[in-house]
């Protein structure tokens, strides 16, 4: 239950910043809906039909979609207020990729997946969202391009939650120390304006 | 087989439409047949990859193949003149929208999906090949930014069939009725102009 | 056990050239990896999930992954040199063309496509992975406007392999020569600067 709300909040938080960009690229409702909508479910509904979960838990569950376009709905009127606390957004943000990233690594593990296409799809899942987002809105997806620390604490908390499983740990123990890591780092990411390496020129 | 015949038809305008934007775009003729392609077909591929009808029924049966790369190559040779006539494309693009949010709902729900998740499915079988087609061409797409009021109807549509699949009614006796409140409000919506709401700036 | 060997150099020649774009394009460490991993083997994913194989073989199978990343990490350290051979790279690629499309046609086959579909499927496996790293790239595809004969090779080799195998034809013996008809034509094509007809403006 606590799960559930956890993850319904997670999924509110993406769609917020889904509205945001819809709205930034002077969209209409349609396009902030729509934006909001996949950046909170798109993550998770790639990695079900690469698993072969269909249809995806989210998009059969009308809490998802409530979350996800409830969060479109707030962003399409208040995102003048939102914009203003952008970055209250981005903290929870983090929280969410940590969730989303635990959340899909062990689900693909429960399913059979090692640990490397577990930890790929723990990433999918948590960046999947924003990267369908940033392609609608007609632009290269910004965790390739501005060096922001996103995908590697990701990909960092996807590994750790898909060992886990490996070696037989509980789900319930493996989750929160993953979880931690991704939004930790990625919080001191934002905190402290760290960078992915790019190539030398 | 009426059925069948008016599926194919709308396949057909919706590549068309695919097919003009790829010329536009001046695009190779590999462009203007994945265009119309994707266009024609790709909504109905995504609906069926999402609710797990793999391979979707669009791909296996030839018919479908045919009329969408037909259409492809009718647009490649004879594109002046379909440009000449795009008011009469944009209105039977309206009739095959409202058959295709309706076919697409009706179909979700018979795979056991609840109202809200089949109607974003009808909406999506509607409206999936336009988005994929602008990706594709390097836009955001126009059902975002215009204002053009195309997904609103989608979707009502959709939710009218949805419903009155739950309600127990005779899919033949809803699909028409949702149908046309689809195609009737699109057209009306061609006609007097009307657009969707823009977030306030 | 040479079918592997030769998947996995056609998988991280793709990936070379994901990582190129990405390079080209000023993307970081990020952007590089998933556009080497997407272009070495998001035509196979797409093909899998069309036809219902999920999770798709090479997500599974760790060694694909590792021959999509190490191609991008090479890129990534290596790009200079690999930008100055990158004539000798188009023409590995014009190999690991004919390779994917012939598999994927016979994979598609033997889950049951007819001739059409799984020709079709065929060239998405050796084309769709370079759509998705130019849509992700932000670029409309390059096999859309330059004109460069590309996608047709790709699938008139798909359509003989999956020709053959309606034929009843051993898939060994109908794959050599359909592989040899896409790679031969594009190099051919390379060479003579062969292009794709346009529409007629």
């Amino acid at each position: 239950m606590l799960l559930l709300i956890l993850d319904l909040c997670g999924v509110s938080v993406f769609a917020i910043s889904g509205g945001l960009v819809a709205v930034r690229r002077q969209l209409d409702i349609v396009g902030v809906l729509v934006l909001a909508t996949v950046t909170g479910l798109g993550g998770g509904w790639l990695r079900d039909v690469l698993i072969g979960v269909t249809p995806p838990a989210a998009l059969e569950d009308w809490r998802y979609l409530v979350a996800a376009i409830g969060g479109g709905l707030v962003t399409f009127w208040f995102h003048p207020a939102l914009g203003r606390i952008e970055r209250v957004v981005n903290v929870f943000d983090a929280f969410g990729l940590g969730l989303f990233c635990v959340a899909g690594a062990l689900k693909a593990a429960e399913h059979g997946l090692d640990p490397l296409p577990a930890a790929i799809l723990g990433m999918v899942t948590g960046i999947g969202g924003g990267v369908i987002r940033d392609v609608l809105a007609g632009r290269v997806p910004v965790i390739f391009t501005l060096g922001e620390l996103y995908a590697i604490p990701a990909v960092a908390g996807s590994a750790v939650a898909a060992t886990g499983f490996e070696l037989g740990l509980e789900p319930a123990t493996v989750a929160l120390p993953a979880a931690a890591l991704t939004a930790g780092w990625r919080l001191l990411a934002i905190r402290r304006g760290w960078t992915a390496p790019v190539p030398r020129s």
